[in-house]
């Protein structure tokens, strides 16, 4: 007997594994083989299936070089290849990448050469893009190319295909856990405040955690069948990529977001669960009546980005959902925050509806979150009115971002990280956002930095200055509008910037609008005054005939 | 830029915490402040109630010099401060030690001196047999006496009480969560094999991931109210005593368990969940009609130690519950494989209560689990048929016995975690307990070391040999029966025997018979054929008039 009451008491293989949401499959795999894992048109693949096929292709990259930490990239809408790369890519010790599908290929090039991926899995209809982002690099990653029928375009000659990866492995690899639960298991890339997308790093242990709150918070189940409408490549499809494999429930992939198709994958494949930005829920709930079916059981329906109004709380509620709201950014894993609408309340839709509004509290695996001064760190009042910047403390926040040390520290100052978001903390506990620190515009759930455009726009040699704000859109949430000054003597019209900016960007980000004036409002200290430029874009939206 | 793609992607305050139990009240006390977190009797305590309350007692233990590795002991039934403990105890840097309120002097004079308990928390009712113990010790640990109206016995003149504990503490303490989450939180003792307790450690990172793993299966939320009918001292209550407050739910108190104050509780409370082992729901169904109320909600009902029978499951679904079967040891942090009711089956009683006999599929967050030969652990078939050992391999798997390396070296023995019971892994994933290795008796839900028993007869001058085994009970599940050879030309009757078990061991614990035999029946190499002895056993039942 030692001494030291607690000695001997170590790791060991049997009482010590460590987080990762790779782990989720194989435990899946398990317990619910012969569950569905994933539906795609005529393909229905159990968990057994499924984990066959991801320890296939973890074997045919290991065979063609990729190993611990090199980062093997995406860009593919929700198809099931998008959904395995997810386990396929850790399970061979490497990095996924998932690329956002809208981006232009000058972007896609600095992501790629940024975080030096070694491989890209492309669906047909981003090849072109992809192929333009690799003429421009120096070291180019391989291609493999995700055949399906449904995309419009074909398959290259002489491409490697996903399925070749499936031909070559060897389903009886195993899948491999990290050594270490702090590694990076993926990095999606945000536009956050500078023009350059920053890589947000995920870690085995964060993306386990988070998963795992997700499908507590969400109510998620072996009996889950979840539609994938949000992008699997927004932060790792808001952790539910992991969390529906963890609950042992159905991943329903939808390449194409389309009111018919989601209606009757609702229908058909009786849907549980989904996430869509609030843009999405409005084009079902204004979608041709004749291709509208209602589910039998209510569909929870997660959304974020922006609150839900009353109009779209109310419109889905006739179409059987129930929503809820979720806050979070990618340096978050996607949900931090959840306002979940509450089975005992009798209160009138507007009343509800401004419940609604308010981003909710902290899911219950989120250790810690304040409102405080961003510059001092001095913390807010909980009462409903101080205002203060949101900031995090919890597992559930990215390791840090890629190659940028700086940024980095910035973000974790003080031992918080800093959401740039400007809110209240009411006395029941509940957030509520009241403008941004970051100049981030959110359009159709996209994340657009204001930054970047500015600078493109900048790039015009008429343009002396540009401040690009959101403007508030019925269709996206929000639009960028961007206002600027010409250098003395120098003319240019409004929408020739347009076409400017048209030309040097994807056109998700395009401002909706370019207006010339003659001076950009200051302050005293010479900073543009972007919250009196906010109001002039609403302005123009409601004047708009 | 470092040539390392990942390099200074650094744990810091802002993105790592260590997993702690400890950690859920705070964020309860953060996101449900005004929510109920403990009902009984007439107190009603928020969490923000409930978390002042326990930095109060933190800091006073913190007073009284209980620091870090230091064992609080309690024994008390399901009382707020037993609740409490479970936060304030490793709060402070502690360890706690429920132990069972149903041992004899002895053996919790065994456990507070094995675990050198430097404080231990009394309900009056248990005060007598802590004394006698503490009389029986070198160095006895300090008492604290938790005052409670409802307790049979009184506050003894000048003892410390709970409630000094409360007025000494400071509500600002803040919780301590540990440096490191491979830190102890709690030690529970189990009869097992060997006459002696052992003491299972569990870790801060296992009771935070076995927490959330049962919060997740059970489909506990903010509106969960629980009701504590198990024990808190059985493996922490089955880790509910953490997984309730991690997901905002309500904690019922429970002093005794009667039939009567069960159903009014599940009515006026509205109870949404609970646990109880098959005696207990056998109360509740043969219960006089005159207590009985039925929910207005389906109560969901978890069980384990026996599968319940057709007749529970029609009996408790009559009641309004649903019974859901669970497996798991004190090893495990409680419930490690459930067997939940398939909301989809419309399958009949019989067949369901065939399904639900089975001890089920790992619970999400149980990393991997097998049925393998104990002597060479070479995996079973997953074929229904082929019998093997239950071993599991998870961060829900204690740390190791406390101060027992061979005993730890020979649980964990070529990296599984050896449960002792003897399976069948059927195709489906589901696993299905055939006989049990350990010769552990489960009685009324308690664990009951057959060598304990063995040993104290042994001890009776007349007696040369003993076994004992478990007999089937309607009312208990299983009780001991012992079989016990004389010394040649001894005499002494299977009452005078029992009467010895009575005078030196725990009531529950006494066999309810014992058969005095001419030989033991033994294989070739001398081993006792206990599995004759069951059989013998559980014919005696079947003939009793």
């Amino acid at each position: 007997m030692s001494d030291d009451l607690f000695a001997g008491l170590d790791k060991c293989a049997a009482n010590f594994v460590p987080l990762s949401p790779v782990s989720f499959l194989q435990q899946t795999a398990h317990t619910h083989a012969d569950r569905t894992a994933i539906v795609y048109h005529d393909l229905r693949l159990s968990y057994a299936q499924m984990h066959d096929r991801v320890a296939r292709v973890t074997s045919a990259l290991a065979a063609r070089g990729i190993g611990a930490g090199d980062v093997v990239s995406i860009m593919a809408p929700n198809v099931p290849a998008m959904l395995e790369a997810h386990y396929a890519v850790p399970a061979a010790g490497a990095v996924l990448n998932p690329i956002n599908i809208r981006l232009d290929a000058a972007t896609v090039a600095y992501i790629l050469g940024h975080c030096r991926a070694k491989l890209i899995l492309v669906d047909p209809d981003f090849l072109d893009v992809v192929e333009q982002a690799r003429a421009a690099m120096d070291a180019p990653p391989d291609v493999v190319v995700v055949a399906d029928p449904a995309a419009g375009a074909g398959v290259p000659e002489g491409a490697v295909t996903y399925d070749d990866l499936l031909r070559e492995g060897d389903p009886e690899t195993s899948l491999m856990l990290p050594a270490d639960e702090w590694s990076p298991i993926a990095i999606n890339y945000t536009s956050g405040t500078t023009g350059d997308p920053k890589g947000v790093v995920y870690s085995h242990r964060g993306a386990y955690l988070n998963a795992t709150a997700n499908a507590l918070t969400f109510g998620m189940d072996a009996w889950t069948n979840y539609l994938w409408i949000l992008p699997m490549f927004h932060c790792s499809g808001w952790s539910h990529t992991w969390a529906v494999t963890l609950a042992g429930g159905t991943h329903i992939c939808l390449r194409q977001v389309a009111a018919a198709a989601i209606f009757d994958l609702i229908v058909d494949e009786r849907v549980t669960h989904c996430c869509a930005a609030p843009v999405v829920m409005n084009t079902l709930i204004h979608a041709d009546p004749s291709v509208i079916r209602r589910p039998t059981a209510r569909v929870k329906i997660a959304t974020g980005g922006a609150p839900p109004s009353s109009t779209v709380i109310a419109g889905m509620e006739d179409l059987g959902f129930s929503v809820t709201h979720l806050y979070g950014l990618t340096e978050t894993y996607g949900p931090a925050t959840i306002n979940a609408p509450d089975p005992e309340s009798d209160a009138p839709l507007d009343e509800r509806a401004r419940q609604m509004a308010r981003q909710g509290i902290g899911h219950p695996l989120l250790t810690d979150y304040r409102i405080a001064s961003p510059e001092t760190g001095a913390p807010g009042a909980r009462d409903g009115d101080a205002l203060g910047e949101i900031q995090l403390r919890s597992n559930t926040v990215m390791m840090g971002y890629l190659q940028d040390p700086d940024e980095t520290a910035r973000a974790f100052a003080g031992g918080w990280f800093h959401s740039g978001d400007l809110a209240v903390h009411h006395p029941d506990g509940m957030l509520e956002i009241k403008d941004r620190l970051k100049d981030v515009i959110i359009s159709g759930g996209e994340n657009i930095s204001s930054v970047e455009i500015e600078e493109i726009l900048t790039r015009h040699d008429a343009v002396m200055e540009a401040a690009v704000v959101a403007a508030p859109s019925e269709k996206w949430g929000e639009t960028p509008c961007a206002f600027v000054a010409l250098k003395a003597g120098a003319k240019v019209s409004g929408d020739d910037l347009v076409d400017h900016c048209r030309a040097h960007m994807a056109g998700f980000k395009v401002p909706a609008r370019v207006v010339v004036v003659d001076e950009l409002p200051k302050s005293a200290t010479g900073k543009i005054q972007k919250y009196e430029l906010r109001q002039r874009a609403a302005e123009m939206v409601d004047a708009k005939p």
